[in-house]
């Protein structure tokens, strides 16, 4: 199948080279920087817009930083929408706003072509590996067609329902991970302020009812203290922003989201925008007058 | 081994049966209300303060609801340390405060005893199936005297460190389990608000970062609408009271604790004071006028 890949970063890069090595045909966009060596030497083709890699393509796959991005790239001047021909699909993989993408999704399918949404998580690790999780929008006839081809790039692939629902179950996402991190700080920075050590405390609680994967894998981060990214803070700051600018456009109070957020914007004051999302316990330690 | 039993409620009314059970000699404080019959009829015997019964044992566990009843039956007229001779054993099992139980074990070793806080998460399921997990601080030699005893009713016991230890891990699994819920609350009402089944987001995000015990068992209970307890509101709220209350006689911030506690508030003004703790999500709906 020829497919246009848009987005070949630190996440896209090795996800279209999952697609070429399974034997597709990959068209990229000529950039002003230059295109990843390995996508060309694999024999991907270069196309000067985004239109005429949709023209030229039956697929085109999105996987940019965020909503204006990807707002761009479809319907800026030379954009996917100018190259589409019907019967085409449009799968975005990048992480934005779950309202917009509804809005992308009726214009898509307007020019006769299938759009899902379907934003991932793993990160660069689950990329490299075709490991990652894909929570995805769109109807039944087109995550059919999407499918497939997910399943190159990732394993856990859950269809939620219509268009919007990938990108609605990635904030929901976000929303929990950041919380869950926040909840481990908190306690491993009471526990170490009331003089346990904080170690011993993460361990016996992994067994009961406070065991999460954020206090294996970031409650370890917080105790060894590597904050290497990981996922970046900054990053984890742009998906709260969706779920809070969501709630206000929606209609819902998300209070702990909201406290959540200002303790990464504290983050990123301390220079640690760049940092694992569990140096969010920086922050904390920072008002408690320790570290861990 | 002669074991005073003070507290026997719902939880301590099943542990204290397992010691029992084990074979050895159950002495019980007269109260106004009757004491268990299961007990009495397996041949607990029976004392007029709980001053006789720590004369009598060599070995006293409390199991009390809260701080002052701590207090009390440690220290109040005809309490345990007026019965308490040299080389006895004392075990708490209660959730109190931490800082207060630092102050009770050093005054229960003044008298030439042991002293250990052992508070204990896996509810009256856990206690009927001898399957607590068990957060112990006390010194090597009184961990090691309570353990067998501690065996019988738990199996997850981890000795963290010095007295009080054991009340601050179990401060810090109250704070990691109360935010998880509140994370995945605050993500469901989301994913529900903005039109995705909020049955199939739990279940997308079961595979990823986004796991955790809460997820499971609580967001079931949340989707599936079963607010039976479990883990009452109530009772929650005053494990959070001894977080802040710690927090800030230590001198930290737990902020998202802090806004938590008043949703659970929030929670009790509705009438939900004695729901399952899951039922936080319904005080997140009546903000979002929703119900998952």
């Amino acid at each position: 199948m020829k497919i246009g890949f848009v987005g070949v970063g630190i996440m896209g890069r090795p996800m279209a080279g999952h697609l070429r090595a399974d034997g597709h045909e990959l068209l990229l966009v000529r950039h002003r920087s230059p295109l990843p060596a390995d996508l060309l030497e694999a024999g991907a083709s270069v196309r000067d817009s985004a239109a005429e890699v949709a023209r030229d393509a039956d697929v085109v796959i999105l996987m940019l930083p965020d909503t204006p991005d990807v707002e761009d790239a479809l319907f800026g001047a030379d954009g996917v929408a100018a190259g589409l021909s019907g019967g085409k699909l449009v799968i975005d993989m990048s992480s934005i706003d779950p309202i917009a993408t509804r809005g992308f999704a009726e214009r898509i399918q307007a020019l006769d072509c299938d759009y899902v949404d379907a934003p991932v998580s793993g990160g660069e690790v689950g990329a490299r590996a075709a490991s990652l999780t894909i929570m995805v929008g769109g109807s039944d006839a087109a995550f059919a067609r999407a499918q497939p081809l997910l399943a190159l790039m990732g394993k856990n692939i859950t269809h939620i329902g219509a268009a919007g629902a990938g990108q609605i179950t990635k904030v929901a996402n976000q929303i929990i991970v950041a919380l869950n991190i926040e909840a481990v700080a908190e306690a491993l920075v009471f526990a170490a302020k009331a003089g346990a050590d904080p170690a011993k405390v993460r361990a016996a609680l992994m067994g009961g009812f406070a065991a999460s994967r954020v206090l294996e894998v970031h409650g370890e981060r917080m105790v060894k203290r590597t904050f290497d990214p990981g996922f970046r803070i900054a990053l984890h700051q742009k998906d709260l922003g969706l779920a809070l600018s969501g709630a206000k456009a929606l209609g819902l109070s998300l209070p702990s989201t909201a406290s959540t957020q200002q303790l990464f914007s504290a983050c990123v004051a301390q220079g640690d925008g760049d940092r694992d999302h569990s140096a969010m316990v920086k922050a904390l330690e920072l008002l408690a007058g320790i570290t861990l």
